[in-house]
């Protein structure tokens, strides 16, 4: 009998949404309320490599060379199982997955994570998908990974069909069109956040007085937002990107009870930049689900903003990204 | 010819609001969008002597010991002028305004203010008017002090008149009601703000768009609150005031370009409450439009409250309030 290898590794690049996605309208499928538009970041990525082998009695998963327990190894046996979902038995398999930021921090590491899985998982089972699949799959493990399947700017639109085959990532432009804009991603915190963002965006579509004027807003936002990313206009890309952030931050911090992810170092930063605009150096900020503060800007400014940026002594430490690739194969393995 | 001397001193509580007032559907008589509740805070409070005198050649304002000019100075006399509405005859006036804790902070300063004047002023120009007329007439100084002019517990109805005379204060509860219940004001920064309430609340209804969302929840919240005054339901009250500071400041945040009137401090503050809660310990935040941070607890819990929120360094000063009396005259006059 010949034993087939069935191992493949993938790196995928985190994402950052510039219109983003909060809220569920159907949990299992991970199919989402509104449209929304990200960039994918060349800096912030997961390596993973998955291997099926018949002769294991169980799913080994270890991320960050720690070995995954409870929801998060369920949640990576699920992904693999749903992989495997046209096979008639189904196979165990090892999986080594390293990230080069903090996960669970509000930098996307389940986007890049599940991106990468998808990939080195499908590939394992020596399936060869489309992108568009590869997008609808890795939306199944993490509604954001679906984004991180392309490069550049992306659009996951809603769709609109029960089985939610119409809702994925589709490319607005590739990462070489826009190759100047810069985000500065300041950490302030790595610890893993208290509210996930399942919980929290559960909490919020069922209690914030705000979700429904939020969504009202949204279809305009991506519409403007693919607009300014084909224009190359970045004072319109900033004004959406940093008002959707704050509106979604404040959807959330309007249920019951708060939650609120903003840390003091996050609002010196919000504000810095405020200052820094009101002096004439354009840039804008995202968050998202942590303490992490996302600052948009161009190439030129980039110097400016982090000298200004470091001497906030709560900022720990400063990762520059620029438009990055889509999900692809490596054989560098990790084992 | 008899010199009648036209002079009078009066002392107003400054008033928390509970169920934020925010927005002006009528700006020249300061007439709310939404009817409002509050406490009187029985230590901050300003007192204030007028003296009219037809001597004079203009209006002669001090505030907290500086000649108040520009627009203090056109407010104040503006208002002067209201009071004289009925004479043929305007007088100028001297006035002497002090406060026991810092303007333009977020801390209600123009509610006691203008309590005060109205007072004051009406007084020494020998009208004896009703509470309901003080309150009219000190709302078109500044729509909160209409609820200074009452004591304890106070709702400020947004009435539905065009000229405005059926939206004054009418008093809930008297302080004496609930004496027990608390207020832990933290001062975080006695600069003035950069953004005036007014100029805040007429921008968020412009262009928020999370303002008319707002708005739909707050008859609600006044009703609840009402009921949570009259059952001393210390839990219901901190819940509805939380969420409903949280609420105004979200539609503030959302508005283009932004304004974040949570400064780090605040955010410190607001994230100790939200743990000491988590431990037990009832407590709830509010706040204006300004970075101090308003803490509500039973008086039992005060010490422990104000030990945990000294540690925090960015705290600068706390001053511990109680429901507090009505506007009043007063014999001790500031000349």
């Amino acid at each position: 009998m010949v034993m087939m290898l069935m191992k493949a590794t993938a790196i995928a690049n985190s994402n950052i949404a510039l219109v983003k996605y909060w809220g569920k309208r159907n949990s299992d499928l991970i199919l989402p309320y509104n449209s929304s538009v990200s960039m994918t970041l060349n800096n912030l990525n997961t390596k993973t490599t998955v291997e099926f082998n018949k002769t294991l009695s169980e799913y080994e998963v270890t991320i960050n060379r720690k070995v995954a327990k409870g929801e998060e190894l369920a949640r990576v046996a699920n992904h693999l199982e749903l992989l495997q979902n046209s096979s008639p038995h189904k196979i165990f398999a090892k999986v080594r997955s390293e990230s080069n930021f903090p996960k669970k921090a509000g930098l996307a590491s389940s986007a890049s994570g599940f991106a990468a899985l998808t990939l080195a998982g499908t590939k394992a089972l020596g399936q060869d998908l489309t992108v568009k699949n590869l997008s609808i799959l890795a939306r199944r493990g993490s509604g954001s990974a679906s984004r991180s399947i392309l490069g550049g700017f992306v659009e996951w639109t809603k769709g609109s069909l029960p089985d939610g085959l119409d809702s994925h990532a589709l490319q607005i432009k590739k990462e070489a069109h826009w190759p100047e804009l810069s985000m500065i991603v300041t950490i302030i915190s790595t610890e893993e956040k208290k509210v996930s963002s399942r919980a929290g965006m559960s909490q919020t579509v069922k209690n914030s007085p705000f979700y429904s004027a939020w969504l009202d807003t949204i279809e305009s936002d991506v519409e403007k937002m693919k607009q300014a990313i084909s224009e190359k206009d970045f004072i319109q890309l900033g004004k959406i990107a940093e008002l959707n952030a704050i509106k979604m931050h404040a959807t959330m911090q309007t249920t019951t009870p708060p939650f609120i992810y903003w840390e003091a170092g996050s609002l010196s930063i919000m504000k810095e930049v405020l200052k820094l605009r009101e002096e004439g150096i354009e840039c804008y900020f995202t968050m998202d689900a942590g303490p992490q503060v996302k600052i948009l800007c161009q190439q030129k400014d980039i110097e400016t903003i982090k000298s200004r940026v470091t001497e906030i002594n709560l900022v720990k430490d400063i990762i520059i990204c620029h438009p990055g690739k889509e999900a692809r194969l490596t054989e560098d393995h990790l084992f």
